[in-house]
């Protein structure tokens, strides 16, 4: 548990006060007895959020089959006045699929099917509840690639992904979720179903309402399928794990190796010596691939078309031109897959290294990519002086400009006291952020977490534009009340 | 002209019922009397449509100079009354910028300033009033690629492309305007300035509110500005002419491309004979590449990063297999820039040596790749059906499933006796296409020509949610009434 939070204000109505007991009943029988499951059940694991910030409560949390009784489910519970809270894998790292107030929980997990899949169109059909992890094997399958990639792969759903507009570390090439989507279907706040799950590259007919539901965490309505973009499974991927003599080196570096790739790049991942120095400590199996120690790294890594294509030569010209450009200092190629394994590793050990060596303040923020130099200086300097003896591992998708700036405590400083600290840290980190044109929530959202500072930040036009979409779409604020809006 | 078309409803009040001769005067103060065109002058570029389908009138047109001028001048409006037309190039095919009404035209080529441009965020930062061709050129000149590229480049504007989401022929590789758009800049219709100027590859705060403006047809407001993504200038173009045995080979070469260059493919564009032998015969300096006649073809364009790198041999490949296969019947690679001009010669003189061939019913449609063998071969039967003697020529970007489905008079046929059955002939083929899972706009948007059309396919409850967004965001009805929603 990092520290934990009260919730927010409702939107709206809570369940309670309706005739909670009636409405079960009702919806016991539009999806079966037993995929009603009454707050008697242990339903901790979907009334907790994985960080611990939140613990929810609900009357009972209701499984619908399909999208029929996803609508029917709507149906009766917006009759009912009750505000509702999907949920897909409860993965959210801001509370976003936690009911706060009594509401009731629509878990969506039973929407698992892939209805469809087209790999001459490059397309699959997949329902809200499928797990990301199976969905990329689905793929696979066909001889596709489903590029979508993140930490909770293997229990986050589509649904959920669609919902926060996941990011990930493969967005430098193939997009952030949204770019993936070419059609949903969603249930309204009235229970109805637009079914706009149109396979289509090209479709300009009308205002793109998917993109509302999309990243709208679930206060518009509940996606229950969505078509999404397929790519050709690469046939080459080619992974270097580069000593960078800077932060600026690290993005001139990655202007050069986009070009000379033909933008073959898929991620571009910052790593920190303090990052890779807790994971070689603290995590088995971590080994620095260089001989001798530097500031910064980066982990490229391209796709290609051919099995022993000209990409890794391409790469590997480009990084002996950056060295003598004296932007890189060292540099490795993987020579097959475990290799590119072991240098994922170093870059996925850095969380769970990180709790090793006590509390530490988070932060998922963007800057414009020019500008994560200035940003990872000025943001060490900027909490050096509120913290002294904090010490910061940025690290993440520079290639995005989305740097986790995660700050471990001091050496021997006292856990409690230092997390304490967390808002007045994340409040002049997030100041210098909106300076250079960034954004407090790069890639997990609003949720809960974030509402008051991103209040601190939308231009109020902006807010008031959402709050008229949010109105003209949900009249009732019944959908997940005192999310994302607040 | 193809033949006139009656403007449909307005939404709301036109110009008329306001005192006109007073806002011109405070719109004269606002902008300088300078930049406000009376109808006195001859406005008709600006009143009358590309495709001669529309003749409008509006009491004046307005020019403003900055975001701020156009912010007043709607404002101004607002207050009066007055409904508002935003145009850029004028260069819709559907008659979307044309005022049907007396409203009053805000003309935006004066905001046509390259306002930043960031090579290593890979953004640039523009005016709507920026010519699409100036724009690539900006790019071109920092060693970058913007890739948007359609045969009215050198007149429409940027803020006309981002309305109309346009299309073109690298959407394969490089997406539609929409998917190129970080942020923007827009004037809501009480003439409030909404800047969502952000220049951020992942920013999760909130609804995605650019994507309604985008593709909205200026009808939530008017873009004044727009952050858009940049991309490696490709080194290594290559381009290809290949005859294929068949549409169906056609979608299956297109995959194997894909795969064989590692996603590398820009533009897949398919050309029928009857295309080809047009071109031969009406536009000069066309030559066909191969030798002898083949019924179908397709024009191939990669981009790589490594001058004389390794795609062109990886294309070469795939062809040959591809011919082992029996999909290609024959194939010629360009050898330089001016024989892959010649082989987009080919492509371009299409709608020109159509125009030679008399009158053609025109459809912008698109469906998903792997079905259109199907809708070429339902579509051509179903119309020689309707009209004996028709001669399609479907052409255009099979990788994006858009085909321009163009059917050319019977030989000796009456021209307007031809196109007096547009409507049915469209009709027809809009029921095929539906029935497809299509779209009947794939890039020209909606206008006015489709409106009716467009609510014969549109689920209800999308077209009511998109009417209710409309009233959210513009609750008097005053821009571009009877556009998009009629």
């Amino acid at each position: 548990m990092e520290h934990r939070k009260s919730p927010n204000a409702p939107g709206k109505v809570s369940a309670e006060k309706v005739d909670i007991g009636a409405l079960q009943e009702k919806l016991a029988v539009a999806v079966g007895a037993e995929h009603v499951v009454p707050a008697s059940a242990d339903l901790s694991p979907h009334l907790e959020d994985e960080r611990g910030l939140y613990v929810g409560r609900a009357p009972f949390i209701v499984f619908p089959g399909t999208a029929e009784e996803v609508a029917e489910t709507v149906r009766l519970c917006a009759e009912a006045g009750a505000a509702m809270v999907p949920q897909g894998g409860n993965t959210s790292l801001v509370g976003a699929s936690i009911p706060m107030h009594g509401e009731v929980l629509i878990g969506l997990k039973r929407l698992n099917r892939v209805r469809a899949l087209d790999p001459a169109n490059f397309t699959i059909t997949v329902e809200a509840g499928v797990i990301l992890q199976d969905l990329q094997r689905a793929a696979e399958e066909a001889d596709r690639l489903f590029p979508l990639s993140l930490g909770a792969e293997g229990s986050c759903m589509i649904g959920g992904n669609l919902s926060t507009n996941a990011g990930g570390v493969q967005v430098l090439r193939y997009g952030n979720t949204r770019d993936l989507v070419l059609g949903i279907e969603a249930v309204l706040p009235d229970g109805r179903i637009w079914n706009g799950l149109r396979g289509l590259r090209k479709d300009n007919t009308g205002y793109d309402l998917k993109q509302l539901f999309i990243g709208g965490e679930g206060t518009l309505g509940i996606i229950t399928a969505a078509v999404l973009k397929l790519f050709p499974r690469p046939r080459e991927v080619v992974t270097a794990f580069a000593a960078v003599t800077s932060v600026a080196a690290a993005v001139e570096l990655l202007g050069r190796i986009r070009t000379a790739s033909g933008d073959a790049v898929c991620s571009f991942e910052l790593i920190p010596r303090r990052g890779l120095a807790f994971a070689l400590e603290h995590v088995s199996g971590v080994r620095d691939p260089l001989a001798a120690p530097h500031d910064w790294y980066v982990l490229i890594e391209l796709h290609g078309g051919q099995a022993e294509g000209g990409l890794s030569g391409s790469l590997e010209a480009a990084l002996a031109e950056a060295y003598e450009a004296g932007l890189v200092a060292d540099a490795a190629l993987a020579a097959n897959a475990g290799q590119a394994g072991d240098f994922w590793r170093i870059r996925e050990a850095i969380v769970e290294a990180q709790k090793k060596e006590g509390g530490s303040i988070k932060h998922d923020v963007s800057v414009p990519v020019s500008r994560i130099p200035e940003f990872i200086e000025r943001g060490s300097a900027l909490v050096a002086e509120m913290v002294p003896g904090i010490r910061p591992v940025p690290f993440g998708h520079l290639g995005d400009g989305n740097i986790h700036f995660n700050l471990s405590q001091p050496e021997g400083a006292e856990r409690e006291a230092f997390l304490a600290r967390w808002d007045e840290v994340n409040h002049a980190v997030h100041d210098l952020v909106a300076e250079l044109g960034g954004s407090i929530s790069a890639e997990h959202g609003i949720g809960q977490l974030k509402i008051a500072e991103n209040a601190r930040f939308k231009p109020p036009v902006e807010l008031e534009m959402m709050r008229a979409v949010k109105k003209a779409l949900d009249p009732q604020g019944l959908m997940n009340p005192g999310k994302l809006l607040g």
